[in-house]
């Protein structure tokens, strides 16, 4: 079903991050779901996480190990998201962290768990614990696929992208690997995410590159407004390049930034275009706000209605339910009586008028397309935002409504 | 399809209330769809209006016309929402209320229009005007169930409530029509509401109490989050009963306010009950949350889940999807560390954790019920607040993705 997405075939390996999979049998039989990622000493580490307030077991452990020491082990499972768990959850997750430490020698707070799955369900630590003398010695600069592989859940397609710049004469890097099919998935929880660079940088300004490339990448993209419970990404920067970010120049800053924003915004519009039941890969342009805010608003407003949605499946180019959608925003400043709207190039409104070069077919033949740009301009403004969206489908409705039975 | 919804049967007269339908063939062939509402001199009229900014013409003139003058007419029409229609659709709803205004010998600014139906089709005014003789002949105060009928669009059954009252030794009624069949339908829209009582009631207290009930009402229910064009609720009270509001002891206004939102409630419940493919009626109710705006924000993100809602219509107890949604929520002061939730009178989780005695048997069972109340205990203050919703089936992707086709 995905949306003009194929299986990765490369990803360039960052000097300092080993990885290796495994089959612990957690809830799928004959894949491996177990991933072990193993971070360089000096190298520094950032990570958002969901800000779901019944947040999962992991995600809390994580955040608290992350605050005040340098991880040196990430391990994740697929098929159980260890959520909804309570105090069995939690002991569950620092299990785990302990396992992978003493593995390791090295303390539990330097392990930073993740789960993705079923919610409800306690984790079985046995089964990872089982596999970590096997994963110890499979550890391997290239097993990012592998990798990528092992963390799906509902997914149909492994999301893995790379890229290499030349920075001061030297190669830099950056990977990265996803997985995720809705912001939230019917019990299968989330979206997670782990890149690495070999360039080095200083933690907070990894951070905030982290959170700046979020931004736009994975904080711009809904396939049906649920967020979920385990949502996290990772940003590992190893230094091995020996290129530090601090004495590069301001030209060289920028193409990283560009690189790593890339990279992050192809990894999220691979969770939208593998989004459940998903026909289509929209995306939804707001131009001209009168600020940010308002630009993100109106677009999460377009992309999140289920009757532009359902428009959008049966390829309808409903003008009136997207401007409905833009218009019921709570933002005090909106209004549309100056909006423009555009349909993959088409002009639809003009100014608040129906376009007088519009027509339904050209309208319907725009909307034929798998890929549909949505563009209002607001004219209130200079501020801009993309959010990126799938159609809304039988095949959604199916995938969520008996994934238990 | 809708849940335990039946064609009214009675609708009191309100005294000072007239009332006529014709059939204009604006859209539909054999059936009415157009009425036209005649207040009694001396009423006092209150109104609310839809949100959105890309609110249709007729709403926007309505809205003018109230401001100083005492409406005398209301004139709707189903079939066209004279929506995005820019000024081709000012011109026409001006020249609606001109024509009624002219017919009756009154003001224009005393004539209120309100349109429901496709967007952004030009609405022929001279489909209303053709009519206008022969419903000012057919004027009566017994025709509350035929408007009920004569405003529907996509509704399957037509909502009419009724309920008489003693107050100071008289009959003092409340009588009101509704449509709708999601907060917006595809083109369709939206949800008109039309209620009247014979008490006399001075205006600005009349606009106060329809907020008042509007915000236990409609203001209560969501089918699929999007709001309307279109949506209007009005109210009026005549004073032919003689009795004064301000003359009556706090008790009686009690059981009058009581009675109104009764009424309203009633009305909204029936949107729900008839929403688009819905199969379950579904009250989402927070209890014990920090502020009514706490309990509202959560009611409103589980109603509005996509994923609680295809997990309803499969008869899912997904307690998971339920907590994720209310999770969810950007209130800074949410936790759901000592949240309970029960499914129809089963307790599901208890302070956090999953109840001991919750089993996965008896929450199917509890689910199976067409009628199902999802009730969150916050455990952070004692406000509480609820929202009635409906399931997402594949119905209701059909409807919305066929509809224009």
């Amino acid at each position: 079903m995905a949306v003009k997405l194929t299986e990765p075939t490369q990803a360039y390996s960052v000097d300092g991050v080993r990885l290796a999979t495994a089959s612990a049998g957690i809830r799928y039989v004959g894949r491996d779901d177990v991933v072990l990622i193993e971070i360089a000493q000096q190298s520094n580490v950032a990570a958002m996480f969901t800000q779901n307030k019944f947040c999962a077991a992991p995600v809390a452990l994580a955040k608290k190990h992350l605050k005040d020491n340098a991880p040196r082990y990430l391990i994740i499972n697929a098929g159980n998201a260890n959520a909804g768990t309570g105090q069995l959850g939690m002991d569950a997750a620092i299990a785990t962290t302990k396992a992978v430490a003493e593995h390791f020698n090295v303390m539990p707070q330097q392990v930073l768990p993740f789960s993705t799955g079923v919610i409800g369900e306690v984790l079985d630590v046995s089964k990872i614990e089982n596999q970590l003398l096997s994963m110890s010695n499979g550890l391997s600069e290239d097993h990012w696929l592998l990798a990528a592989k092992a963390i799906m859940t509902t997914d149909t397609v492994s999301k893995a992208y790379s890229k290499k710049i030349n920075i001061a004469g030297k190669d830099v890097c950056v990977t990265g690997i996803a997985k995720g099919s809705g912001m939230i998935q019917p019990n299968m929880a989330t979206m997670l995410s782990y890149v690495a660079t070999n360039l080095e940088i200083p933690s907070c300004i990894l951070q905030e590159l982290l959170c700046q490339a979020a931004d736009q990448s994975f904080n711009s993209i809904t396939v049906d407004s649920d967020t979920s419970t385990n949502d996290a990404c990772v940003l590992v920067a190893t230094g091995r390049s020996k290129v530090s970010y601090e004495s590069i120049t301001l030209d060289e800053k920028d193409q990283f930034k560009q690189a790593l924003c890339w990279l992050m915004q192809m990894l999220a519009q691979a969770i939208v275009r593998d989004g459940e039941g998903a026909t289509k890969f929209v995306t939804v342009c707001i131009e001209l706000a009168g600020y940010i805010k308002q630009a993100k608003t109106v677009a999460y407003s377009v992309a999140n209605s289920p009757l532009v949605k359902t428009a959008l499946s049966a390829s309808d180019p409903n003008w009136g339910r997207i401007m409905a959608a833009a218009g019921k925003c709570a933002d005090e400043d909106l209004q549309l009586s100056e909006a423009s709207l555009y349909i993959n190039g088409i002009v639809v409104m003009e100014r608040g008028e129906l376009a007088m070069s519009y027509t339904e077919q050209a309208g319907k033949q725009a909307m034929q397309a798998e890929e549909i740009e949505i563009k209002i301009q607001l004219n209130l403004g200079l501020a801009q935002h993309t959010v990126w969206t799938t159609d809304l489908t039988h095949e959604y409705v199916s995938i969520n409504a008996d994934y238990r039975s």
